[in-house]
């Protein structure tokens, strides 16, 4: 496991800095569902260098992606979840504040994750039986802290609508901040700069964060409390375990 | 004016590094006006550093700042508007996302403007007669862009409650980003990450980038189209100049 974790990082470094020279030049934008819903073409070479470099080293595995409907199974033999650029809209309008993100799950149990913030050039990664690290410095555990002096990361609608009382467990907080994107958001929950994150969204978002998560005393869970199913848009929360009660007893059920 | 622009951020610099140092220690955290309107000894201290170096080099000049109730009117003589730690929450939770903010105005005249971004080490300044910089690199006026291929920054409440039809507006944008910091959002305003910014904030945390902003072609008003009056608490708008009778067109009068 030592050499794949190890392939695992110099592979996303290697995708953030293709993307990093390739975004000076100009790019396609296209438009998937509606006018917010973007992809670019770098987010699709970005993701097929990452698809080839896999296939390459290990041709047996399988691979579960957000372009291009690549979607193994998660619980079926060795799965790479990976998202190219996550943080779409942000790196389009921003250039800045998105991340490449990498899971390694065998048989549905989560292995390593790899969260690399480009512009920043901090590479988040560890989990199963790794050690979490922000570039070289050890990530600690989550560290208790009351609701009153913490902030929340949302979605920005579900923020507005008061989606499952997320709206009424922020007035409880310091309040709110948006990012725009699951990626940055959570990796922030891991460094304790935000409590939680809440959004709406697919596997590749939130694989990588859940295995490392885990191991800092974070877990991953449907609004419900339900493990997510790793195949569909699910809303999601990325908060400390020890709070998964408090928090819960904020929540309305839909 | 060029050694006044020195002085000041030379000055603003240090007081960054004062914060940097001291906040490695313990600092008393300290509610005002509720639970979530907070203000720190660091605050305080920083303040303290600043308005004591600015006395000591140009002792007739005039001070509004925001704590202790330092409030020399903006019309009057030479005046330095300072906010020593802008985004105190994300300082107190983050340790990131803060800035230190000075403006110098004379008359009521703004002659130059510099947000530091004390994390990332970045310092904005310029305005009035200079040009404006990030670090040693000049920042471009804004760029046109429509619309729906911008972004937002927001006030968490005004967004939520859709105060003036900020959610409205923002339903024709690629959406909203919430940062916890007038100063280092507005710093992304005018690097063209933020179309525009909304906000209900006080002088200090607007004279700066208001000064800044005017010379890239953008513009601080109040909600209703008027000049901040630097004396109170205001929901204002810093957004490009050209896009003024467009945003406004969306924006309900109270």
């Amino acid at each position: 496991m030592d050499a794949k974790f190890d392939f695992a990082k110099q592979l996303v470094y290697k995708a953030g800095q293709f993307i990093k020279s390739e975004m000076q030049n100009t790019f396609d934008v296209e438009e998937k569902s509606r006018f917010d819903d973007l992809v670019t073409s770098l987010d699709k070479k970005t993701q097929k260098l990452l698809i080839q470099e896999i296939i390459q080293h290990y041709p047996d595995d399988n691979i579960l992606a957000e372009e291009d409907d690549v979607r193994s199974p998660i619980a079926q033999g060795n799965v790479w979840v990976l998202d190219p650029i996550d943080g779409t809209v942000n790196f389009i309008v921003q250039k800045d504040n998105f991340a490449v993100m990498l899971a390694y799950y065998e048989e549905g149990v989560g292995q390593f994750g790899i969260i690399y913030d480009v512009m920043a050039d901090i590479l988040y990664s560890g989990g199963g039986h790794f050690d979490v690290y922000a570039n070289d410095k050890k990530i600690v555990p989550f560290q208790e802290c009351p609701l009153e002096r913490c902030l929340l990361g949302v979605n920005s609608a579900m923020y507005a609508e008061n989606d499952c009382g997320i709206a009424h467990l922020a007035s409880e907080t310091l309040g709110v901040r948006i990012y725009g994107g699951a990626g940055i958001s959570m990796a922030k929950v891991m460094q304790g700069k935000l409590l939680a994150y809440f959004s709406y969204i697919q596997p590749w978002d939130y694989a990588a964060a859940k295995i490392m998560g885990e191991t800092l005393g974070f877990t991953l869970l449907t609004l419900d409390g339900e493990e997510p199913n790793y195949s569909t848009r699910q809303k999601v929360m990325f908060l400390p375990k020890s709070k998964l009660n408090l928090i819960q007893s904020y929540l309305t059920k839909k």
